[in-house]
């Protein structure tokens, strides 16, 4: 399928925040506005061909994205000279090369990619497009700026800003049959030359349906405080279901503001994990030390590590990023990292105090925390996944570690995490048996 | 659907084997013919109850079978006293309890259940019975006592014992309209009352479909050397496409033998698991003795364990026993056992050298032997499993540890361990992260 993506407009009131460049080149969390709504396509695996209409500032636009090699996706360009003017002219600038039905985004609207995927699913028949339509809109959603619609069932029968009576809101994202390019053509010719104008046209004919998108994500970036909103929120969306206390209520936050930065670098998600992974193994040789003063220094080094093993999956799910390596990859580079610290606290023990116990307890402590990572994902898998509010995994071992560090606890710590882990590991088996 | 199976006759043939049961109960590794056949029909999920044509000793069939309950299944009893004539009165005495399409079987006849699930998927528009049919039979089939049929394309023209032209074999599975039973009784009114003489007056109207099952496994136990066979396959069956080298030569063929006696006796999967995990536990202790005397004992043990290790995976599959909690389990136990074997070897290196490189070496030996298991699984998932010569896994670390033992090598062994099990784990990061 064919996407057209209206990228013409000059974004008035972003006018400060976005300085000499348009408005779909901002930045939103390491990418520009355009780049996720293009990301957020190629996820969908639908569209085969990406089609950008320019306007304003065009040029930059065109030099930034290029032929769409570097996302994967096909790019071509549409001019439209007269951006200044309405919208519906710039969706009318791709008619000659659309092929039949296509969808319609805007350059600023950014939306959760499965939207794309329910709305081609939608029939046409017996109508000329369909509008993705909230009818839940979350609190920040700018009501007396937003484009309304006035439902019948599923059919839109009125569309504009100033609505007095309506049940949802335009989220800008359509499936239109070619024939819009006529309602289009003939709202224009009358000098009603928005994209809603032309639309209007279609629902007064009974001919434009509604899809509810339900209780997915979408925003309009239009102001500086929406920009501001659509960071937040797409920042608290990409926390994940599995987290376990200490992650979901410490490292969690911690990691999120980490991650603002580290998504406006070039790092990648799996040089994150290393350095999470270097962090743990830096942990392990101030534990060696021995003396109190080594040994909070690592405890706190440990913490850190434990927090930025978050952000590779934070950037990772931000920047469109999400791959089945980097997430064997890390968890891999986790075991090997739990060994370290481990080794590490086993040699600062021996400093003061000799003998083969510390060593079996690190045994003991090895084992459990492998055999916890290493049952986790298959006991979710069988237990069908209950979120728990306590789920003990490497988030609380790092935090129990810190803690023991805190207080000068290394020995002691390193028992309580052998019996914990261990206990916790023979747990799931006795559970699972059950089941 | 319901399934009707032909238990009635007396097996002449197997008369020295059976003794004083009926053949459907004479047992092939562990669990009785017309359990097997009763298991795969669950396996399919598609049958809902199971009909049994008793005949010869019907008493004892009834009386081992029951309800049903303890296969999950629903089972009831049609008696036939006729047995002594031909099978064909066997299926006719089924009628009045059949509601539909049908599947028709032989309680001794062993096949691939999912020959089954894809006889279901038949159409029968036009025809009034499918029966599955192998036009590549195995070596071992004795042809002339096979049932055999003439083939026009998928249509059967003649089926019988003596056909002179036949192009492939009857397996004696079926799947039936309840027309078949008018057809049975038509030829049983003529004086011809076995199965194969109905089949042939719907052959011959050109109402009977052939079923071609390609390449999947069936056999008729008719006469001792048949179970033979039967055993001698199935044994062959339940090797493991990801057996490594040492697994595949060395381990498979032993742990068969012990399997054709562990599935006589009432030790489940899970009980062999844990045994081969507490002979670990032992090989660890022993090693720990530190003397060449008590090292080898250990190393036997060791390979002992990892041979008893395939056991378990054996005994499920041959009594349809298979559950995701089973090889979770089996998972979790050996990576335990792993830690006490590696433990002690290290304790037992300690008796003749002191120092912290042994227990350094330990940590290296038990990281690497762990990160090698938790990376496997996905490592074959995400590189689409190729089949290679060569797989690194616990068969082949335990096998250099039975060596190592034997020639008083502990601590070479321990460092050898160490070294490549670590290499291969950061191999596979790098390999996929080439992919």
């Amino acid at each position: 399928m064919q996407a057209v993506i209206i990228a013409s407009g000059e974004g008035k009131r972003m006018s400060q925040k976005r300085k000499d460049s348009p408005k779909p080149l901002l930045k939103l969390l390491g990418l520009t506005l355009i780049e996720r709504v293009i990301l957020s396509l190629k996820q969908t695996g639908v569209v085969e061909e990406i089609l950008i209409v320019v306007g304003y500032q065009g040029e930059k636009i065109k030099k930034a994205l290029g032929g769409g090699e570097k996302y994967g996706v096909k790019i071509n360009y549409i001019e439209n000279p007269y951006w200044r003017r309405g919208n519906g002219i710039s969706v009318v600038r791709a008619k000659n090369q659309i092929k039949g039905n296509f969808l319609l985004l805007m350059a600023d609207h950014i939306f959760e990619y499965t939207i794309v995927n329910e709305i081609v699913r939608e029939e046409l028949n017996g109508y000329d497009a369909v509008l993705a339509v909230d009818t839940t809109p979350a609190e920040y959603l700018d009501v007396n700026d937003a484009t309304k619609v006035k439902l019948e069932s599923d059919k839109i029968t009125q569309i504009g800003k100033h609505l007095e009576e309506y049940e949802g809101f335009d989220c800008g994202i359509f499936l239109c049959s070619p024939k819009v390019f006529d309602y289009l053509q003939e709202a224009i010719s009358q000098g009603k030359e928005s994209l809603t104008d032309g639309m209007q046209k279609i629902a007064s004919i009974g001919r434009l349906k509604a899809f509810d998108i339900g209780e997915k994500f979408w925003i309009d970036i239009d102001t500086p405080s929406t920009l501001q909103e659509a960071q937040r929120i797409l920042c608290h969306r990409i926390g994940k279901e599995s987290d376990g206390f200490i992650s979901r209520r410490l490292n969690r936050p911690i990691s999120l503001i980490f991650t603002r930065y580290l998504v406006k670098t070039n790092l990648t998600p799996n040089s994150i994990s290393l350095l999470s992974f270097a962090l743990c193994v830096v942990a392990g040789m101030f534990f060696m030390g021995g003396s109190y003063f080594l040994i909070v220094i690592g405890g706190i080094i440990t913490q850190l590590a434990s927090i930025l093993d978050g952000c590779d999956g934070e950037v990772a799910r931000l920047k469109f990023k999400v791959s089945e390596y980097g997430g064997w990859f890390d968890a891999l580079l986790d075991r090997y990292a739990d060994a370290f610290v481990i080794l590490g606290m086993v040699l600062g023990i021996l400093k003061s105090k000799g003998g083969i116990s510390p060593w079996i307890w690190g045994f003991v402590a090895i084992s459990g925390s492998f055999t916890n990572s290493y049952s986790a994902a298959k006991y979710d898998l069988i237990r069908k996944f209950k979120k728990r509010k306590w789920r003990f995994g490497r988030d609380t071992r790092y935090f129990i570690i810190f803690l023991g560090a805190l207080f000068n606890q290394l020995y002691f710590t390193l028992i309580s995490l052998g019996v914990i882990t261990n206990f916790i590991s023979l747990r799931r088996m006795w559970v699972l048996r059950k089941d």
